[in-house]
């Protein structure tokens, strides 16, 4: 069943600067409204582990004290946001989805939170994450499972499931998450939201509960690419230009990193191809398999690494399937690490070849749509597959890659969202959001 | 039994370039020294795998060519180099002590190969290596052992153990080897001579066969640290001032690190006082055992990830002891060699402080005198320990580190030499330096 839409819907971050300026609203209106929304919705989604009514109305009230005098922080002053309850919010429980850590509160603000609150923004709260984000299904929580809007009988992908499923809804009208193999860009697809996964280390991760350090990313989600792009911007300082010339998109055929459902991946080649039909281009061959391998090595034995003594010893406290996964990866050896890392550098340098004549790659974001909630498996055709493997094989390439990627909207397959997912190198981000512009428009 | 000492025996390579230059001796003729040395010595040594009688005179004759006709390309001009058969040389064989390489000969130079013809040595050979550089003994490989020239039954120390054996003989004056956690510094302590392991990729590794990417440092060989010095700055174009102020030496107690022979370290202590007594101090709190850690899962987890392939199709190819080595590092799940590479970068900033009031550490080089052949345990005291972590455990650390370490001869217990270890900052090569002449002075 969906939920009704809340009241950020069709609200971008730059409408939302101008009408604070103009006097149109406020920040405590904003933030009245986003926790209104939250009130009335979330017993639905579950999208939330933490509401800070007072915090934000406080935060909100300051930036409006601001404003009116004359002291203007930028495009996210006054602006609700939510964070994922990975991400270290000072005095506002940290659970990381797990039971391990109940009745932790961090002391001081992760480095992206700083950023955000001198950026003026309002925190309303933390949302939830699959537990320790290691998992796309965003149905593993010790909270619960985030739902998806647009069905709460369907999951809302992950892990940054409950920052996807505000962002949908439109309790907030931005949140942050992280992505370590689609963990922004698989709920935003799922939910129908634009999601942004910048390079590695572009915004630091520093106060972000690491899940695989050499692949985790923060980023962004809003109801639009532009938000993303405004909320990457605050966020990292970086002078992105707002326009680029017209960036040179290809279409990547990735069925050698997974074959999706062909009603998913026809509107996602419809949505690549609104603005001129882009030439078809393939990975080079032996790419997929090394890459996702390679992920899949690299991220085993870093999440290990991360939880090797609470598996030792508190193990009862770990989710069934969370544990389960962990004891797997605790099996890889060191040697295919090392391997994983030499291929990383390997596929790294292999990869400028498909930007030698493109600068955007389009590709589907999620295999799928949301599958429902609990769900471990899904037919394609004449087979049936696991469903992290259907979300995950398209995005998680570019993080092993650490290119920043973006999904958009492509629109629906039986009243499911599907996302487009656009790829640059490090440093085009510029013509990434031009391209996302023009496919949108 | 020792052999006679051979040609090169208290020549300096400053003495051999003065003499050169003064037309004292030509490198034809010293090159025919070496190569008859070679013959004379080395079958009671096996030091060698190839001597390249034919190439090392053209070479000769081309250097004295050159010099003759005004083209000094100095320190290095002329010298007779051997070469350990780790290393690449174009048109040589390079077993790398192994029968899975009968026969290969790489069509060209290691980078610090082709260093070395470029600042005119002459290559005489290719030195027998432990196999696969994977032991400190040096008393297994395709070609046999390699021995010590105080006393043939005995251990060269490896894995440069044919480097170390021809230098002390007095076969060369100069010797390439490499250290992954001692197998430069190693055989020269248990033979006699001085041998520098430079800091890390101060000498590129390129086209030297892997033992563990991430440790391994070339290095070299020669009668006294100042030759080392002189062959170190032609091998990396260092502006590493031949003098420098007094450094400031201190000794390290490293009885944490492996409890020595207490004669061994006693004569180790004494040179270390040669010129006024030094401060002790010992190491961090919990130090020791996490370095030796570090080093021993980084080393297991990198050493199989360039073998697996080999262990899977042709393991009767390999000795049993290596072998037998390969398969317990392959066990060595891949989130320890994680911890391992985070624990190394805390250790390489907890080690700052242990120079915070001294520019140089003095310690044993190896905790023992070279053993028997084929000796794999010997008794301290009341205890019997393993013969490869008496003789890796004080040099290992500074390979995790990364640190520049020189082996100086300090004497001997019962016949056998005893080298004394300094130990630097990258950056302090200089006073390292100094300090070996102050305490060999």
């Amino acid at each position: 069943m969906p939920i009704p839409p809340g009241p950020f819907i069709g609200r971008t971050l730059a409408r939302l600067a101008q009408d604070l300026r103009d006097g149109r609203t406020t920040s405590t209106d904003l933030t009245e409204q986003a926790l209104g929304a939250a009130a009335a919705l979330d017993p639905a989604l579950n999208a939330f582990v933490t509401v800070d009514g007072t915090g934000a109305l406080e935060a909100a009230k300051a930036a409006d004290d601001e404003l009116a005098a004359g002291r203007d922080r930028g495009p996210l002053h006054g602006i609700p946001v939510a964070v994922k309850d990975l991400i270290e919010v000072a005095g506002l429980p940290a659970t990381m989805g797990s039971r391990h850590f109940t009745g932790y509160v961090p002391g001081r603000d992760a480095a992206c939170v700083a950023r955000l609150r001198e950026a003026g923004a309002v925190i309303v709260g933390k949302t939830t994450t699959h537990e320790f984000a290691y998992g796309p299904t965003g149905d593993r929580s010790a909270n619960g499972a985030s739902r998806n809007p647009h069905d709460t009988g369907r999951m809302s992908g992950g892990s940054s499931g409950g920052s996807g499923a505000a962002v949908a809804a439109g309790i907030v009208p931005l949140a942050l998450g992280t992505d370590t193999g689609g963990s922004v860009r698989i709920p935003s697809a799922l939910c129908g939201v634009a999601g942004f996964k910048p390079a590695y280390d572009a915004i630091s991760a520093d106060g972000v509960f690491p899940l695989s350090r050499s692949l985790d990313h923060v980023g962004v989600l809003a109801g639009d690419a532009d938000s993303c792009l405004t909320a990457y911007r605050c966020l990292t300082g970086d002078e992105v230009p707002e326009r680029a010339e017209d960036a040179r998109v290809a279409w990547l055929d990735a069925s050698d990193l997974f074959a999706g459902d062909p009603e998913v991946v026809a509107v996602a080649r419809a949505a690549a191809g609104s603005a001129g039909e882009p030439p078809e281009i393939r990975l080079p061959e032996g790419f997929a398999e090394e890459v996702l391998r390679t992920y899949r090595t690299i991220q085993s034995c870093e999440a290990v690494a991360v939880h090797a003594e609470r598996m030792e010893r508190a193990p009862e406290l770990f989710g069934e399937e969370v544990l389960e996964r962990l004891r797997g990866a605790a099996q890889v050896p060191g040697w295919r690490y090392v391997r994983a890392v030499q291929d990383r550098e390997r596929l790294i340098a292999a990869a400028g070849a498909l930007f030698e004549h493109h600068d955007v790659l389009a590709l589907p974001t999620a295999a799928i749509t949301a599958p429902p909630i609990d769900r471990r498996e899904v037919a394609l055709g004449s087979e049936t597959v696991p469903v992290g493997v259907a979300l995950l094989s398209l995005t998680c390439p570019w993080n092993v890659l650490r290119f920043p990627a973006l999904t958009v909207p492509a629109g629906t397959v039986a009243g499911l969202p599907v996302g487009l997912q656009l790829v640059s190198r490090p440093g085009d981000e510029a013509l990434l959001f031009s391209a996302a512009r023009r496919l949108t428009a």
